[in-house]
């Protein structure tokens, strides 16, 4: 089924077929643009991308690889790499990674057989799934990690140093006993950034909590902390979804923030903004991320080592800091 | 570039190129298979499903717009679907269409033209994309909307009764002033539902807020409501993102929830679960709309009306019901 079938039915040009489905350049009148659609519509015809990328052996896509698109944070990098990636006039498909259904290989390599010009890989990787990526030969660019990814394009944020930094803002404010909350599927930079903190300040290590990344682990983790002797007097929370999570846990409870414990937390996404207290939080700069992220699918000069962005602390009250509006 | 100049390069059958790139059905020893990964590599060849899916006539994946993932009743949504198209047997593809670079009629063609078995809308079409939409002769349902859309599929909630019935709890705790605060984007059933529980109950309107669906649009309402000269002793916000930045701003002023306003929401995502107090929210089934969603998308009998399925009231502390745990 072709464009020259559906001018035929229609009994008007395929010139003016192309007008009609793609809105332009030249206008059509009402009627022959009733009989153009209804042609398409009984004819069962669909402009076809995929034709045109196999013809023209290119692509205008790229494709997205995202582990849970729930998470809020993970959710707001998709939405800045969207508009990354239309601003360099691309267009972004999405596909979550986290369904048992279909292993993640199969995943990338059917993304990659839909013709995209680039992958873009926000998901912690197996060496095999890596190599399948490797083996495609499509600029691929892995985001959010912790470092350096087997011989591709990497983009992250300097999480050791994010975390420091949060943690001596933490320890500016006298706290002494500074506990600290993330996650034990791998090992964490955040926590190294904590225990450099505490050690630069000669201050011993506070609890310790492995608790998953969502609000529930941030909540089971609060939970703990009051089963101990003593509340420490600060947490580092490696993910706002935990901070906000452990907020909920200790409001349950009446354990005041920041007056009981004082709460920081890692992302800057925009809900933490919106708890009370608010939570001050290392964020991450996910604009300027997707851009580089973008840059390197689109630059095949570029050199294959890990970019890390910094963070910066945006101070709320949950810290212990006086409320300051806007 | 096809499978039998990979198999050439690498001297060995087509066969063996295909159990190298689907990873079985047979094994292929280490050394052979370096050697066809090689070649993929040298040759720059990709396995094409563009061209499977022509040669075919058909494809395995659908395709979702979403007006934006960041929000999390969208984000929810999209993972429901996720599985329910996993479920069936079949993959997603995602696309936002809050970009303003590309009109969301030429997004709904370019998803079409990329070989898509079904298109899932998750946002408002005007009626110039409506018909763009029923153009293409392809499955669609538009989901999470108020009513019928124009001959196509639409799966929802029935918004006036699941408002009506949060309404009615809020009168049942014996509250006579109760506000409401939703979108003036378009006619919301919420609202309607809102002034149908207050006149059954003989009750006055209390305060009426137009505000956008967002945190922002939540902390600015409230903010509007503590300036009124009396504060209404409860609120039902149109969504959990309006009711989580109503505790917000409640929370930074000192004003007590439920004691001093009770607050009820509408969509039941998990952030309404990680507040303190706890949302009590009009949970709307996702499993349930997705699982619709996909057959009707696969099922070609399928009559063209609006299906609307029934929310249910999550009973929390923001209501001032006594804390339930777990």
């Amino acid at each position: 089924m072709t464009r020259a079938d559906v001018a035929r039915y229609a009994g008007v040009s395929t010139a003016v077929v192309s007008y009609v489905l793609n809105g332009g350049p030249k206008n059509v009148a009402p009627l022959t643009r009733e009989r153009v659609l209804d042609a398409v519509r009984v004819l069962g015809y669909r402009p076809n991308a995929a034709a045109r990328a196999l013809s023209m052996g290119s692509a205008d896509m790229f494709g997205l690889l995202v582990h849970d698109n729930r998470s809020p944070f993970f959710a707001e990098l998709c939405h800045a790499l969207d508009q990354a990636t239309a601003d360099a006039g691309r267009s972004l498909l999405i596909v979550n990674s986290d369904r048992t259904q279909v292993p993640t290989a199969d995943q990338i390599r059917d993304l990659a057989s839909r013709q995209i010009a680039g992958l873009i890989i926000a998901d912690v990787l197996t060496s095999g799934e890596q190599s399948v990526v490797h083996s495609l030969g499509i600029p691929a660019v892995v985001m959010g990690q912790f470092g350096e990814t087997d011989d591709l394009h990497s983009v992250g944020v300097d999480f050791a140093r994010g975390a420091r930094e949060a943690c001596e803002h933490l320890i500016g404010h006298g706290y002494r006993d500074i506990a600290f909350a993330g996650s034990a599927a791998r090992y964490d930079e955040r926590e190294r950034g904590w225990r450099e903190a505490l050690s630069a300040a000669r201050l011993p290590l506070g609890p310790l909590l492995h608790t998953p990344f969502g609000y529930q682990g941030g909540y089971d983790a609060a939970v703990e902390l009051m089963r101990l002797p003593s509340l420490p007097r600060a947490v580092l929370a490696a993910s706002d979804q935990i901070g906000i999570g452990m907020l909920a846990a200790f409001g349950e409870r009446g354990v005041r923030v920041p007056d009981d414990i004082a709460v920081v937390s890692f992302d800057g996404t925009i809900a933490a903004d919106f708890v009370w207290p608010r939570l001050t939080t290392a964020v991450q700069p996910l604009e300027q991320m997707a851009e580089v992220a973008v840059q390197l699918l689109t630059d095949p000069t570029a050199s294959r080592h890990h970019r890390a962005l910094f963070t910066h602390l945006r101070v709320r009250e949950s810290c212990g800091c006086a409320a300051q509006h806007g």
